[in-house]
């Protein structure tokens, strides 16, 4: 088994944290997009979106999509659970992880893929600034909202840590340290959450 | 229990579909959007992104986002398993079922939000003609791929129905009435599979 992975990129992180928290090791395998190693015809056989990260069992059987990767571990190594304990809490994690990836994971990615940098990398990608305008927008828009329900708990998703707040680190950084989108400094109640999930020890995978 | 939900959408029929593949029966509540419904106070308290469909428990409790929904009721009834029977399938209905929202009902929502239609029902909203296109064409490049994939299995996962088949039908169904965006005849495999899918009684939730 192997983690094709971009140790920059937040997709990818997420899988990382989340084995961390599972205590589990996979070997993994850099894709070196910069040369373009997620559109060579041997990549695209293992994933055909071209995108990081992508599992390889030792069959040759490859699950792409971040959360994907993550809920197979969760069905192979169910403790702690990370997507949910019960049928209520299963669908508020799920919840809280899509509005994150639909409502900042997108917008960041708009504001992402039509900013600067991109443009230098990926320069006959169209670049459409009216959309990293509405992406900017939505994400502190989002922020905002984040910091309101985290004023009445703890996590994410309620009390307990969940695959919602790995989301919502691996974004938030990417989005603070790569899009120069970092949530204001009042949002208190937002940077007391992400002081706490930042110390636990898979933070740093 | 309630299911906030409305007719003509594609998210809460994907529910719809789902829930009539599992013979269960839950009371809906329609939410008229034109009427600005889901933007009240009281809808924004049940779901802040004000969106539909929201599930509202006996309790209180709502859990929004169509496939958290439909998660609940998967662990609430297992049988028949619409999201995969074991890790790998597991893995691989979540991944289908994500690719198609990003890379689909994405494409196809950016296509629509930019469109004739919202244009005039929302006439404040900021139109982005190139955001459009760019909808387009990725919808219809997914298409392509979709009817590859479908040349090798009976269902969009493999050869078990699932979640990702009801995703694929209820966007493209969206697509092709309300965006413009109806698959190209020659997708001979893509039809194929739409005339199956259609023709189970769940198709007309």
């Amino acid at each position: 088994m192997k983690l094709y992975d971009v140790t920059a990129a937040p997709n990818p992180r997420r899988v990382r944290v989340f084995l961390a928290e599972k205590g589990i090791e996979v070997p993994t395998v850099q894709v070196d997009m910069r040369r373009g190693e997620h559109r060579t015809p041997e990549f695209l056989r293992r994933n055909p979106s071209g995108k990081v990260p992508v599992l390889e069992l030792d069959d040759g059987t490859c699950i792409a999509e971040s959360v994907a990767i993550c809920r197979y571990f969760e069905a192979l190594h169910p403790e702690p659970p990370l997507f949910g304990a019960d049928p209520v809490s299963i669908g508020l994690v799920d919840m809280a992880n899509r509005q994150l990836e639909f409502e900042l994971l997108g917008p960041v990615g708009q504001a992402w893929v039509n900013g600067p940098v991109v443009a230098r990398l990926l320069p006959d990608r169209q670049q459409i600034p009216a959309a990293k305008e509405q992406g900017e927008r939505a994400a502190r828009a989002f922020y905002r909202r984040l910091n309101d329900q985290l004023a009445a708990s703890r996590f994410i998703a309620g009390e307990a840590f969940s695959v919602a707040d790995i989301t919502a680190l691996c974004v938030i950084d990417f989005a603070a340290e790569l899009v120069d989108l970092r949530p204001e400094d009042e949002l208190a109640e937002l940077w007391r959450w992400h002081a706490e999930v930042s110390s636990r020890p898979s933070a740093s995978a």
